[in-house]
């Protein structure tokens, strides 16, 4: 894996992470006050990302990948463009064409194979349009923002971080620049990322920062919530979100699905849909946009028993972890089996490692490269808050290492927040290993005497009371033993006392079979468009000797179509035989392109290359002599070989799916020889 | 297919039916005024509803429907049910659970092989937030709206049809109205469908009506938008909407999506994905809902190139056509041929038919019974503007004849209205039969006398002249030489006079080989929900005798799941069998239940039944001996073969693709006699 050479160039900038990190750890364990230990990280961060640039530099792969052409050919063969182009499109929103739409289609459909079915798992399908208290209870309505200024002349908008960003970098370039301001401001750009509101408007100032369109001022700070709203229903009262993420519908269907499955704990629920984002200045392609494909799961089980029956099945897969112990060392990512990583608890717990596994399987088989795949753990201070682990399968492309995939451990956090909000119980449960005596406390109200101290209002605090949980029935309890009486507040604003003669506590015991638990959750959340492009890129090869023939090497299972149908020439005794051989493939379910336009054989193969049609067959004259015969051509070994026409349906439905491998059609079948040269 | 005692009990009513299309007919042949033809075609429609009701009430299986009982059963196994019900639930909105999602999943991959793959289509994946001046152009901004009107106190919002209708019902069924009342309001309710915003305000003015809920006043009609907005990035300046139909997504791509079919005509392309209408008072489950899933193709051809390649392929199909003549005339609906239907004009081309054909054969193959449905012509008073032929599939269900699929010629209107509004030309080149000579006019400018005169300006002018149409240029010349002189006027409002010193005209030929055509569109529209709702309904029954044994006869190709699995008791050496069975299973692509809970195998059954499993495998006592068998139960006929461990799953294999028919199943192997009888 290492090259000796790049490790001696790494060497100082690992000892600099090292070191920092050492730091952190120390502050950590002094109990250093929070704005210490927060400066520390950002200082962390900034030496990562040194190390990290530096290591993509040396990495050859990203080095020689030209994105521009890349993205020509996606544009030119229409696999997705940006929407409405005729009207000035609009950044962040991209409309996926016939080559992109079945790609994605397919990924799709090996991705409900693959968890959906062999899992057994839930599916379901929720609504996109959200009213406004889900959203609330779940933390997007006031935490789901970015920080943004505004021109104060033309109201344009510019996300604070790039702004400051653009800003330095453009400031360290000027010629009158210092070396000290050169390092000032190449040290806040490293750190921007850690900084809050205040540290940012205070970067804003101090070097006089305006905006870059007009020159006019910014306005302060502003937190910019990047949820669409909308209303639901006419009246403009019920307020609405495009939901941010699918996994809220889930959350609120926990009942039903408990249900549906009888009750009973571990089980996984899975959705596919699409997600939306208001990005202040979206940018990178796919990578950051506003609207996106999601399949997420949420396997819910109980926060005791995170064991799963199939983990010892895949425990000696090798995966990549780069956990945050080697992020704070310096460290590469290292190799190292699941079961293993499970053992030493660098991996919280089983049915997190096999998500993970699953993850790593499903990627390599849709084409991502197992050296461009990587899984990263959270450190402690960049996961959410409700977390308790979080890796995230990140891919590598020329925008560096993206997350493609969260694998997080949101234990009750989501569950929690709903039953509190609605008063509805997400609970389920669990059966005790034997009955249990519990002890049971309840306030006795004296009705007469309650009655006539408070009239009508008697009813409104029995209900009150019968609400309070077991804490607050002690609490009741000392208080009145105390104090010899209670001050009971209601949520209206009044105000009850209550004394030993109107209430009393009465204890007494009940045995029960089962207690209720809140499940844990294990989320596994796919960004489709992410892993499509990354799948893009790590496939996206040109012909040796010959820089404008690219193509893809998407593996069929995934590639759009399965397989071209071509005449030699339009020649029309080829018709019959195109025809035959069209009909029999989509008998066979292959979808495929008949490509019988004018321009050379060499020439419609490179066509077919660049929408990365993994099979060819070609009618040509041998075709009309008896037996009947065509051409099967591999896209990514160029080579072709010659078989009877009945049996290639076969042949490209078996090597379309995996059952058999293009080697061994070479050894089957004899090879044709004829030079496709001819552009 | 007619019944004599039905038939006497109509026959007065189509009398009623075919006097009044005469009237209409007569009127728009005497030229009548627009509003008289508008009030004999609203009178038409409501003697035609008349009859429909009637109709319906005769026929059986439509009186013997329990809609309670199928509701409960879909949300007891979460078939579907509101979505966030936990918060209140918001009306219009439903979330699908496992069976109802799996169910839709097929649905539509079977939908993608019936049209994608097997004719060939383009399928693209567009964006749903749409930027305001699309919708403009396609006519939504202005014309997709809804009367409502308010409660002037509490802002309540009613949809007005709704609310008239539901005010006369009541007000004629008190007890002091008149007979005289009680036929004027049952009138106004019939003619609602056909009546303006001025007739509907005068109708609330004359009956006094008030709001239901608080009796206050209610606001005049306001024509409400049921598109849902939002604004598009943090600026607040970009309007958008939530898309209303998928449909311009596609046509705004027509430009690549032509390329990509190497610019030739005809060429479909297919669009699967989520609507949104935001309906004032949402109601009918799922036939009316804010949020849905369409499929919808777009088919792009030669204006006068409508006949189809594969026509004659269906052309002996039989599909039950309900003409706009027979609607007029007061007749039934027709069974005939589609090749005779287009042979007589009355389905307007081969590509029409032909995919009305497919449209039959899809709803036939997931389970739509052919008796419940139709094809019904839209009148040419109910069809868009821009229309010229129009069908829509209606089902038969308790609500009525519903509308699942449109089909319509939609002529060139939508790339004609997006030409417009961009400027850029959206149209095909078709070759001529031979080239042709073609006069050129063109504006030629004097240029040392035009900079003279309008220094600066001289470019604006130059620039607008170039853009005139040959028209515009034969209008300049004629003015020219009528008045010596020519003003052109600029979209900024600014005039310049051109005399013949500064422009003339030039004539030239040239000779072209192409003509730029406009395509028309044929369009088929999926509305997935309402298909959904259809088929369930039609395929919902209880067995014989047990009125609480309720299931649904979906096809295998559709059914959620496909099989079950059930261990007769909970004797542990059934596990392998279970195991061996459900990997087994999950290997061929089959999804499926294991159901070992405790419940006798009766009541189990008839778990599975409720959730339309179509087979069931149960491992006996008899499995445990060699060689090892299972009993296979088929849902429908509930009869149970005996066979092979090993031989099952090719089977249920088989039966749930189509390849074999339960019969054959029944034919090859022991029938297995054991009563499922204990509940």
């Amino acid at each position: 894996m290492s090259n000796p050479e790049i490790e001696a160039k790494l060497a100082p900038l690992r000892a600099a992470v090292l070191e920092q990190g050492n730091l952190v750890r120390e502050l950590k364990v002094k109990g250093a006050p929070e704005i210490d230990v927060k400066r520390a990280v950002a200082e962390l961060k900034a030496r990562k990302k040194v190390l990290e640039d530096r290591e993509l530099e040396l990495t050859p792969s990203v080095v020689t990948f030209d994105r521009s052409k890349m993205e020509d050919l996606l544009k030119r063969r229409f696999f997705y463009d940006q929407s409405f182009a005729i009207y000035g499109g609009i950044t962040g929103q991209y409309d996926f064409g016939p080559m992109g739409c079945a790609l994605k289609s397919n990924i799709l459909s090996l991705w409900r194979q693959f968890f959906v079915l062999e899992e057994q798992m839930l599916e379901v399908d929720c609504s996109i349009l959200t009213p406004e208290p889900v959203l609330k209870a779940s933390g997007h309505v006031d935490r789901f923002a970015d920080l943004m200024v505004k021109d104060v002349k033309t109201g344009e908008c510019f996300r604070l971080d790039h702004l400051i960003k653009n800003a330095l970098e453009k400031l360290s370039k000027e010629k009158t620049a210092s070396a000290e301001l050169k390092a000032e401001c190449e040290d806040i750009v490293i750190k921007l990322d850690g900084m809050n509101k205040q540290e940012m408007s205070d970067v804003l100032a101090k070097y006089n920062i305006k905006s870059p369109l007009t020159g006019n001022d910014l306005t302060e700070p502003i937190e910019f919530n990047l949820m669409f709203a909308t209303q639901i229903g006419p009246t403009g009262l019920v307020k609405g979100f495009l939901r941010p993420e699918t996994a809220q519908g889930i959350f609120v269907n926990f009942k039903r699905l408990l249900e549906f499955n009888q009750g009973k704990l571990p089980f996984a629920v899975a959705q596919i849909g699409n997600s939306f984002r208001n990005e202040i200045s979206p940018r990178s392609g796919l990578i950051r946009v506003r609207e996106f494909t999601m399949a997420e799961i949420e396997h819910f089980c109980d926060p005791n028993q995170k064991n799963h029956p199939k983990f010892e099945s895949i425990a000696d897969t090798r995966l990549t972890l780069y956990s945050a112990c080697n992020q704070m060392d310096g460290k590469s990512a290292q190799q190292i089996s699941i079961g293993e990583a499970v053992r030493n608890n660098l991996v919280a717990n089983e049915t997190l490692g096999y998500y993970m596994t699953r993850i790593h399987q499903f990627l390599l088989t849709i084409g991502i490269k197992p050296e461009c795949l990587r899984f990263r753990q959270h450190m402690n201070n960049e996961m959410a808050h409700y977390a308790c682990d979080c890796w995230d399968a990140e891919c590598l492309t020329s925008y560096g290492w993206v997350e493609c995939v969260g694998c997080a451990d949101r234990s009750a956090y989501d569950l929690g927040q709903h039953t509190q909000a609605t008063g509805v119980r997400l609970v389920a449960e669990k059966r005790l290993p034997e009955p249990k005596t519990v002890e049971v406390s309840e306030i006795v109200p004296n009705k007469q005497a309650l009655g006539k101290t408070f009239k009508k209002d008697a009813k409104t605090i029995t209900d009150a009371l019968s609400k309070l949980s077991i804490n607050d029935v002690n609490d009741v309890e000392q208080t009145l033993k105390d104090k010899q009486e209670f001050i009971l507040n209601l949520e209206n604003g009044s105000e009850f006392k209550l004394t030993p003669e109107i209430i009393s506590v009465k204890h007494s015991t009940k045995t029960v079979h089962v207690e209720d638990i809140t499940p844990s959750v294990i989320e596994p959340s796919f960004g489709i468009g992410r892993i499509m492009y990354a799948l893009l890129e790590q496939n996206f090869q040109c012909r040796e000797g010959d820089e404008q023939r690219c193509y893809f090497t998407l593996p069929s299972v995934v590639a759009p179509l399965k397989c071209s149908i071509l005449p030699l020439s339009n020649n029309a005794e080829f018709n019959p035989f195109i025809r035959q051989l069209s009909t029999a493939l989509t008998k066979a379910e292959l979808s495929h392109k008949v490509d019988d336009s004018s321009g050379s054989i060499g020439r419609r193969y490179a066509r077919t290359d660049e929408i990365a049609i993994p099979f060819g067959i070609t009618v040509d004259f041998d075709t009309l002599k008896e037996p009947h015969t065509v051409t099967l051509r591999d896209r990514d070994s160029l080579k072709q070989v010659r078989l009877g026409i009945d049996e290639v349906i076969d042949v490209v439905k078996n090597l379309s799916v995996g059952r058999v491998k293009w080697s061994q059609i070479l050894e089957k079948y004899p090879v044709f020889d004829q030079q496709e040269a001819t552009k």
